[in-house]
């Protein structure tokens, strides 16, 4: 039986899980080097060490019972480590492999049947020349690992652009995706527990501002087809992964076709509307199926409006809750965090209303109201 | 600006008010003697002492920019210590010191024009007999101070049970209160800010089971009448008392009538169910009322039942769970107490469904499902 769930990672999405894993009497520890962390705060402990800390890990997988993690960047031999300690690790490391490498992740989606955008990979200036050939331009060049939030990616219209990608990538391993000119970024979250039992969340749009998500609506503005075309491609994708947990995938969105952009092996921001639009939150869903809970089908309360916060570097202190909390419809969500830098996510809002016009209406009010002030 | 709330209790209450303010981004403190509590658990930090250790309530007005309290008989003078050094305690020793005592309780309910049962106090064998002229039979014997969950209370149907009653609260003073043939109980949490803003929560009605609260229905089923004259009495009260943060007044629903049982200074176990059946709970609108931002009105997703989940004294262990929650419309709560001993509030679950009657049936078959057995 599990009583006890540790968390790779001290960040918000951790924060957010805790949370509903405590309201559901488990127990949490977090494994995060950032003290007092957003996790932290509301975790049972915080074990302050590297990720890849042997003796921290070792510690992590005799206090809980299963472990997990909250970003997929932690290092892959955290996990392996934890595995060969015989621990319990969900999504395991194999789920996780793939993920963090966006040329094993892509060719996997693919060998689903699923569409992503043509891609190849480069290594070199040498190489891009067949990149170039067999993918074409307009372009966007990404790190194969790593990087996230816009990080570590170039958009390239010319093979000048992508030479000047290639060096300031200065040698790290790239994949050359073609552009796809999308009219939406879709996402859904979805989940799996460990006797196959699946459910998905409703299809997502996300709004993107300089690479980082500022808005997600939700249900996405799109035809019944592609939402079920979403649904049904991200369902097969957990199936092939033998994931046991929640995940986002992420697509572009051109006419009638999606294309795979991305699987998150997590909960994700753009899961965030479900703590206050749908009766089970993508969190409680990661907890329920890591746990051996079943699982059961989200429903939508009404159509809503999630909005990040993020830090401007202008101060601490955010100024404007006191009139946002004025929209009976508004829930606020803050992470705890002591510095506003400049495009850091401090928190969200959500707006539920009666349809996606006034939720994205009463949002945008509601987001002029807040900056960061000086304390 | 308030960041840090203390409070003092470390229950259930305080635990869930304490993830509703974390959501909220506020740091939090408790201060209990029991080591491990569900509050402590979840709480930035826990100060274990005794409700009127001199230096432990120094220390949580040192580290809190305001303090509240999860339960009302902690002793008042812990909250006028905190006073006296210059704390802000919300709601303040006033409200405290009257929901403290029945006897002055009842007095300020019927200074507001409120009807509640005939009352007489009665402090020994000898004062019995006028009690009994005045108040007459049947009647409810209560301690004055302390007591919940049926405890300090004594039925008596005649002039014997009632001199039982008096031997068995051995010299503690006793209010006498004449027995209401009651309907139902009804209860509603309100809340009110420093400004005054206050709100009100649908009306809900209890079924208790041996003097705990076992079942709460909401929207209550009486008419929109009553439920008004609720709501009326409830807000008034609140304004008498110049309340700050959420409380509960449960009344006693005969015919058309309604008659104030009892005030409580603070969130309630009636009003567990507005975690999952209302856009605001009563802990946010407690969190929202101490910190001096606004109320919104609160609204109904659907009609809901919350049941309790009692220890049963048969083992620590909760069986049944899995089963529980194949019912996509049921939340879970559990508190993080290690023993169940017989009667003691574990956890709660909230079904919320399309009305009453479907509510309480999938109420009535998610309950039959659990049962605590050894480890």
């Amino acid at each position: 039986m599990i009583e006890t769930i540790g968390i790779l990672g001290g960040g918000q999405l951790g924060r957010m899980l805790t949370l509903e894993a405590k309201r559901m009497g488990y127990r949490v520890v977090t494994l995060e080097p950032a003290v007092d962390s957003p996790c932290g705060q509301v975790a049972d402990d915080q074990i302050v060490a590297a990720y890849d800390d042997p003796r921290a890990l070792h510690e992590l997988g005799e206090r809980c019972d299963v472990v997990t993690y909250e970003f997929e960047n932690i290092p892959l031999d955290a996990v392996l480590t934890l595995e060969r300690e015989g621990r319990l690790v969900r999504p395991n490391g194999e789920v996780l492999r793939i993920t963090q490498d966006r040329l094993l992740e892509k060719t996997f989606v693919r060998s689903c049947g699923i569409a992503t955008a043509d891609f190849a990979a480069v290594h070199s200036r040498a190489g891009l020349d067949a990149a170039l050939a067999a993918v074409g331009l307009p372009a966007v060049l990404k790190t194969v690992r790593g990087g996230y939030d816009g990080k570590g990616q170039w958009l390239a219209h010319t093979p000048s652009d992508a030479e000047a990608a290639v060096d300031a990538a200065r040698g790290r391993p790239l994949i050359f995706e073609r552009f796809v000119p999308f009219e939406r970024e879709l996402s859904i979250i979805c989940a799996r527990n460990g006797r196959g039992e699946a459910i998905a969340f409703p299809v997502t749009e996300n709004v993107h501002d300089a690479g980082v998500l500022a808005t997600t609506i939700v249900p996405a503005r799109v035809p019944t087809a592609v939402a079920e075309r979403v649904r049904t491609a991200a369902q097969r994708i957990g199936e092939g992964l033998g994931i046991v947990g929640a995940y986002c995938v992420e697509f572009f969105h051109a006419g009638d076709d999606v294309f795979v952009n991305e699987i998150a092996p997590r909960v994700h921001n753009s899961g965030h509307y479900s703590l206050d639009a749908t009766q089970i939150s993508q969190y409680e869903a990661h907890v329920r199926a890591i746990c051996d809970l079943p699982l059961v089908e989200p429903h939508l309360f009404a159509p809503a409006v999630m909005v990040n916060i993020l830090g401007e570097g202008t101060g601490d202190r955010l100024a404007g809750v006191n009139d946002l909390l004025r929209d009976p419809d508004v829930k606020l969500h803050m992470y705890g965090k002591a510095h506003a830098a400049a495009r850091r996510k401090m928190g969200h809002f959500t707006v539920v209303a009666r349809d996606v016009d006034d939720a994205l209406a009463r949002a945008r009010t509601a987001k002029a109201l807040l900056h960061w002030t000086a304390a």
